[in-house]
């Protein structure tokens, strides 16, 4: 589905809608009527054409759009039957291969969800840990059908953003990335701690999930960010920093055992596109962090 | 077998022998030559005389001292064939009652040092966790055969004092205790955090144990020390402390998810007799934590 | 004048008023219809009597009672006319021997607040520093007679309530003291840094007062709290930890000259009867400071 | 004197000595003998061979080479005589035109170092408070004369590097430069704290001066460092942070006055070629700082 904004902006008709239909789940007509509003200059109006052409629907057009979504790590999803966006995007959360309790507890909420609501549950899974889908998935419960229908459209412009910024390349796409950093100063020496094996866990409601490790390099950071070129999750996290290991190389002093070894800091992720900076000040008998720039 | 050093002072010998001849493991020779040293003016002075009878003995002495002890977890203790004293120290550590798994790990690292070492492993197991257990046994089990025995000795000095500190009612006992405790400060707010839930755990090889649960007071402290009046165990120590809760309480403009909610302080204890204070200074944003005074 | 409450509830009026006449300035009415309130169980009942005697005065005797009081640092202080109280209360802050652009400062204050008022400013001044009472006279310049005259009298319950502190002895005093105290803590050594010289000083518009010094003790506190048993005087002090000589002795690899000297502390009381407990945490290449518990 | 290292390499030793023979004070040899060591593929290879050339010398040689300096805020820089390159040097310090006290004091130090040495105090004075000169002075006075012969060739080389930094253009030069910089984080926000005024002064012996003044940007940042682009000079520096000013427009609660307005940080410079990055992190109510990277 790679194309670029000018192929977009050159194309007939035709040409456009089988370039970029897929953007809108099962429901083409969205980018028919966008096609109007070519050119753009910028990715980003790209975006904000098909969200404007969306706002512009008609209410029975809006709910279409929302039941045209599958299920969250439903039967088709099981099945191997979603569209091949839709499948990457449940499949990177593992919603295809539930195990039978998971699979029971979806079932459950998809199946009380569209009684009351008569649509699906939409959300924009790749901003999403799966813990966090399920806490989004009870509390919307409680929302009533009017703010629901506007949530559920502002998750598929979020889906649409994503799927443009992935497929679409060109000048002044909007920002649909985040980025998760760290840093360690060994604050009993005055300088960067280098060589500290850092271990991201993303914290769920089930086993902890060891997302990636990282060894400071003599900046005290790592050499990439843990997190980036993609949006952060929502969820929660555990950053583990190994300073015992590393004060143990440079302190004689230090009793058995060391009062720090693994330190553990515990965070949440709530603005996907943001940037979360957590650095870890250290000595052997004390830390600080904090959400940093 | 609670006494008073007052008493102990007035007993002939048999009866100073009856009252405290079960401090030192199944060898009553050692109470019987410290008899001559009374009168004592403080209960440390009994200790130390006590302790000052074995470093005199032979070496022979020595090695039958160390051999009359039982074996740590062993079949004396699942069979309930402690001496009472024995019985409560390791019961304790539920080394009376280890699965079959962990009592064959025992029974392998018994059977390890005895044949090294010919004397059973003794440790004061009312200073450390099961896990600093473990650790210390591999450990000596690399010592050569005269540091492992000065090891054991001054091990059984240690039981010794905890034994006489428990039992011996009078003036001026030595400190066998530990103290460890925390407050949490609200710096978002300039004052004391009340009403935050702390838990603490022991982190171990297996699973984790919740040792105490306790919610700060107007002074941003606990009514009471998490653990006081006793020695504190070496060990993987955690501190949760619940400021999610706190905060939500307080500030309204906090993200969903918040970013911190719980917040894991994990230490180690490797002075059963120290001090430690462990404080939290935390806004929403940040915190930091110190071994303090 | 000191005196206690029990002779206080016992004696006839006149030697009530003999006793506690001058608690408000020159106005012995306030004590005289205090008197038949008695007994008092408590310290702080006799204090809230003679408030409740004030409130229920009328505006001409509330008035008169504020015009009772003399200028703050005006020809009475400096000429010695004051009443033992007032001249006590002005005498600590330096009131009675301005320097003559400091006195014409003051006169221009009286003056304008007079003009626009018609009765004198009044301040306890116990609770200030002269510089907090510049402050005050300015922003209070601004305010409505209403409001001013609440202000005036509310500052004389506390001048009241003070002199009371002072001179009657008896149970259930109300808490009129406040507290400034520090410590230190080494989280490069993690435990309390001894030996650390501390200054405090006053920072005011003119040159800085050294109020006190101390050293650390073995708990990383001074002896006693820096300052206790009075009033905290509301305005702009610095602590000075000279940390540098502290660590110099301990770290032989630190360059010359040291990151961390003398690290200053500037903070503002706000609170006469707070608990100001405000520590450091330093190694030699970092600290923290907040307002603690 | 502005040149090229090519055009240094290509020309004839006579335009080569003419080009860069004021590096070495009133000493041409050290250029002549290290033209025969062209070509240089690096500015810094330049800087090594006349440091090799000045090694190599004989200890006539090496005396002779200091002897040739100025005194330090002597009569020559009193009268204007120096060479253009001192004149520079000691007139940034302000050493050309100081107080008859100050000038008296350096006499004095410059009569008894070259008493006891036989030759001139020579330090670079670029990587020097004039405070920092008066301590090394003073230190270097208790040198022994071979150690302080040394002392004196390494600030020639420093003086050395700093002149041909500043008047060869080209590839490949040594680092002659440090960086103080600093950011302000509001963690009561989590987020950068944009607007805060920030003052940096020298903390001298004699009035302090204010060297920089800037406000944080977005990022929490200035939009330059505080110093780059050359040697930070060694001394006392204090950050004063406006941060009651920023928190009074945010925080509606705040205490008059608040706990904290002007935030001042102290710490010395020990390395000139360093990168000192200084944050604060900052509630109403507490803060800490450090050396960052």
């Amino acid at each position: 589905m790679a194309t670029t904004l000018e192929e977009l902006n050159r194309a007939d008709e035709g040409a456009f809608v089988r370039a970029v239909g897929e953007i809108y789940e099962e429901s083409p007509w969205v980018v028919e009527r966008a096609a109007a509003r070519r050119p753009f200059a910028a990715v980003a109006d790209l975006v904000d054409a098909m969200a404007a052409t969306v706002a512009a629907a008609t209410k029975e057009e809006k709910l279409a759009l929302v039941r045209a979504h599958p299920d969250l790590a439903g039967k088709a999803a099981r099945a191997g039957k979603l569209t091949y966006a839709s499948a990457a995007e449940q499949g990177a959360l593992g919603l295809d291969r539930l195990s039978d309790q998971e699979y029971d507890r979806f079932e459950k909420l998809n199946g009380a969800y569209k009684t009351r609501f008569g649509f699906p549950f939409v959300i924009c899974a790749r901003r999403q840990t799966r813990d966090a889908i399920l806490g989004a998935f009870e509390r919307r419960l409680s929302n009533d059908a009017d703010a629901e229908l506007k949530t559920a459209l502002s998750e598929i412009d979020l889906i649409a953003r994503l799927r443009i910024a992935q497929h679409v390349k060109g000048p002044g796409m909007a920002k649909t990335d985040g980025r998760l950093s760290t840093h360690v100063l060994d604050t009993h020496a005055g300088k960067p701690a280098a060589g500290v094996k850092i271990e991201l866990y993303e914290i769920g409601a089930s086993a902890k999930a060891l997302l990636k490790e990282a060894v400071t390099n003599a900046d005290g950071r790592t050499d990439e960010p843990l997190v980036s070129g993609e949006p952060l999750r929502v969820g929660i996290y555990e950053l583990r920093f190994h300073v015992g290991e590393y004060f143990a190389k440079r302190n004689a002093n230090l009793p058995q055992p060391a009062f720090l070894d693994v330190v553990p800091v515990r965070f949440a992720i709530a603005e996907p596109e943001g940037h979360y900076h957590i650095p870890l000040l250290v000595t052997p008998w004390s830390y600080s962090t904090y959400r940093g720039s």
